[in-house]
């Protein structure tokens, strides 16, 4: 009865038999065919199968794991349709009379290989790109049928070297019970991508692939980071006992969906949920969110070959403030650069895009995309009630050439004959510049929302998707906590509010300080709203209150987690 | 009589006539040569005069614009030795009998579009290597000479589309008076390099390639931003008797090299030298300086093809102690990643380098690299006096580890019977993080030295070297001066100096600020120590340290900016 240790990734006890995920190389023969033609014929159905395809696996990917995640297959069916594929393919059938598949194995062998050779981290990340839609291109070619995990029929848990986002958009939550990985970190992708499936999982095995077979029967605890392999009846009892009570924690909460959050000492929180597409507004209420804290608008943007018209944006905008039925949604506007892209917008590339143009940044250039989407906005105000929001503010002449731009367009709607709701306008704080500047700031603005995730890799500069210095990603590090408590301070002197939109709000070694520096609004994916609400009514904010500035004089992030387990943690 | 009003990059009056700058392309054809192995012969020719000539022109930069530009020829010299361009060429000559020149261009064109699709700045720059060598190569097979700057022999003034470090390796700076260029901004290259090179520069012009011919006489005015073309007598008199003015101002300041720094109310100021090469050293003793406040030691490293040597680093260290005849000398340990490079250590390419492995982040990995040089200091340490500094420490657990094997190697040493001088450890503040969390830090390091180039662009989140968000690079804005001055008020509690070693310490508006926050100690390059030690001289400290309050609370730089003119420069 072997175990592993690993890192724990995402919460719950996971079940099933192991299902080995590893990507599977078609071979490849060269073969003269006698008819060129009918080959190339071969090629262009093969194409329109794998487009056909990956439409598919997307549409499913942006339903089960969220838009942000199938955006990724917008690159893969772009490789399929870029001219320097296909003619190149066509050429080599006609000229050399090659079948289908090897030109395809041949010309995309020579792009992967000039990737690769970059040692550039984005291009080889197109290089996987490349290498799978041609083994998809190949299987339909030869008629094999590409492996699929959306397919699978059992409840299984994944054991796989690493889990990308691609990997991921193509799980089906329904049968993958669990997941493994040999490599990643508390704070890498495959962590996130299980979080935001709510799967358990254990990352950073490291031997995971090489000790676990395919049908070993496997416990996965994410809440300790060790994986049982094929253990005893007994062993599966007692975990099988442990699942039960989480669940029926979980569903014994559920009344809490219709509850207010309020702390041991009658303190008031809102708690409200993230959002990033029309659809999981419902997700929202349906666990008793008190309005939307983030409506990431970028999935507007990215899911289309141009800019969304502002006919278009309104129709979403509407839709949303109506479906929250009064309560109230905070819309961040447009926030590409940095990670996110625009392919139609030939946006340059830059050696730092986290510190390059994103944002508001990005909009203060581009001003009538902006303008676009805030007259889009201004015009749905009537049907709700609507906050703005400016993401990556550095400094005050940003905010205000924003506020400009809103009130001149608020102005011309009006005059226009548009009936126009209350609008509120804030911003994001994510940048230390701002943190630290926030009282010049809060006279300025309606409201405050703080990006602790963008906060956190600003003030340690440290890159967040970046593993090797991830070690540096420190969520209660005291200087986060300083920050986070100085804008709450001077927001609350200037009587404006404070929300944290970051992975911060909804994280359970976290919510005890944020309650105690007297944070007004936690902002969390919908599965979290219950959750938080949960965890705060546990909690006495004039207590907490009281050791704040202690735990704020701590040297570091170990200390500060120690001495809040102390304080809190053994009591509850 | 035109003008052209650009940005005052670097400052001085210059005159003279107009130089153009323009890449030149050579015609290549393609011809069938008779004896491809002569032709082979002849390009191995042609591959050695251009390696030589790449040498001199590395050796002219490093001694003329300071080794940090002059290793951007090593990415010139690995390009001439890749065999993926050597074999193809030879391939090329031998099997199809190209002639030489057409050869590399086929095979050099090939690799520059590659690397030009793929719309990625850092390999953008690469093709530009890769081009500039293969004008090179083909000149020689050519028999054209090839233009070469440094060859400029009438007084000029430089108007190009941008100045790169390439080009500016390239000038000759007792013939290049100023330089003009279309783009570029304050922040930009090229006004760091016309600084470093002392040459007037007005930049961002748009027009000048296009306004301005070959011969036309110029009036570069590296205060105002304005560019004369061809003015008359009387306005070249008035701007000759600046520029003289300018210069008498100067050589009547020399005989402050051998006072001491006081301001008007008597209170002592340090002001030191920041050097990145052994020859440099002797600047820094000439113009007066108290020390070196900042001993990079980057060019150790990226001059050769492996790693130097415990010996070869304790003969530099060695050299520049004895040099400084027991003034104290700060050395920084190795601060690669981020925009540094080693060619030798393959480091893996990031997302975002700026916030990536550089550092003591990549030092407590590559810990033997760190032990060695650590080893090579402690050893030289007997021969003057010596002060060592950690780069890019963000959380206390780097400082400790840096500390932990710092005297481990100290004991090492004792017991192997190698003599050890005093020795101070100190650290880099240039992560918001730490500027935050200084009071922790300043309990356990024995003096602190603020990088403000990555302090600032860390804490505005604005990529330093990106021209699209350069507004940010604000040095002035309040929330860099809270964080400076939160650093000297923690460190003076702890009895612990303050220096700054970045370009605000040599900035004329920042110093009255620094001087009124109480910053110990100012490094600057060997030829801004005099103007620094007389701008101080003129200042009142206690007079302004009434005023920091006041301007620390306004809201943004441009106000700071405006009110420290009407508190100082109006008296002055």
């Amino acid at each position: 009865m072997a175990f592993l240790q690993g890192i724990p990734a995402s919460e719950g006890i996971a079940i099933a038999k192991a299902f080995r995920f590893e990507p599977i190389d078609v071979k490849i023969e060269c073969k003269k065919v006698e008819n060129s033609t009918i080959e190339v014929n071969l090629f262009y159905e093969a194409l329109e199968k794998t487009v056909d395809e990956l439409k598919q696996i997307k549409e499913h990917a942006s339903t089960e794991a969220g838009i942000e995640n199938a955006t990724i297959f917008d690159a893969h069916l772009l490789v399929l349709r870029d001219p320097e594929l296909i003619e190149p393919v066509i050429d080599r059938i006609m000229k050399k009379q090659y079948n289908a598949e090897f030109a395809v194995k041949e010309i995309t062998d020579h792009y992967i290989h000039l990737l690769l050779q970059t040692e550039n981290e984005y291009l080889k990340e197109r290089a996987a790109d490349i290498k799978d839609v041609a083994n998809r291109l190949q299987a339909h070619l030869l008629g094999i049928p590409v492996f699929d995990p959306s397919m699978v029929t059992e409840n299984v848990i994944i054991v796989s070297e690493d889990l990308t986002p691609s990997d991921a958009a193509l799980l089906n939550p329904s049968k993958v019970k669990g997941a493994v990985t040999n490599v990643g970190g508390k704070t890498s992708h495959a962590a996130f991508i299980a979080q935001s499936l709510n799967i358990p999982s254990v990352v950073g095995t490291k031997t995971a692939l090489g000790d676990i077979e395919n049908g070993d029967v496997l416990v996965v605890d994410g809440y300790t980071g060790i994986v049982h392999i094929n253990p005893t009846p007994e062993l599966i009892e007692e975990y099988e006992k442990k699942q039960e009570q989480t669940l029926r924690d979980l569903s014994e909460l559920s009344w809490l969906a219709k509850e207010r959050t309020i702390s041991l000492d009658e303190q008031y929180f809102s708690i409200v949920g993230n959002i990033g597409s029309m659809e999981e507004a419902k997700g929202v209420i349906e666990h008793g969110g008190e309005g939307i804290g983030l409506f990431r608008t970028e999935f507007l943007f990215m899911e289309k070959k141009q800019l969304p018209t502002e006919e278009e944006q309104f129709h979403v905008y509407k839709s949303v403030l109506e479906s929250m039925d009064g309560k109230p949604v905070v819309v961040r506007t447009i926030d590409i650069g940095g990670d996110k892209e625009l392919p139609y917008l030939k946006l340059s590339k830059e050696m730092n895009p986290f510190l390059g143009l994103r944002g508001i940044r990005f909009c203060l250039g581009e001003q009538s995309i902006l303008r676009t989407q805030l007259r889009a906005l201004i015009r749905a105000s009537a049907f709700g009630t609507l906050k703005i929001m400016f993401p990556m503010v550095a400094v005050i002449e940003e905010f205000r050439q924003g506020k400009l731009m809103f009130k001149e367009e608020c102005e011309k709607l009006i005059e226009e004959g548009v009936e126009i709701g209350h609008i509120e306008l804030g911003m994001m704080v994510e940048i230390p510049a701002t943190a630290l500047m926030i009282e010049a700031f809060a006279k300025e603005v309606d409201f405050i929302s703080i990006g602790t995730n963008d906060l956190i890799q600003y003030t340690l500069a440290a890159d967040r998707s970046n593993e090797q210095v991830s070690y540096l990603y420190q969520p209660y590090h005291p200087a986060i906590l300083r920050l986070i408590k100085n804008v709450i301070d001077a927001a609350h002197k200037e009587g404006r509010s404070v929300s944290i939109c970051g992975d911060m709000a909804g994280n359970e070694v976290a919510i005890p300080l944020l309650v105690g520096m007297g944070l007004d609004e936690f902002s969390v994916h919908s599965a979290a709203i219950i959750k938080t609400r949960a965890h705060i009514r546990k909690l006495n904010k004039a207590e907490i209150e009281k050791k704040i500035d202690i735990l704020l004089n701590l040297p570091n992030a170990v200390e500060i987690e120690s001495a809040l387990e102390n304080f809190f943690y053994k009591k509850l």
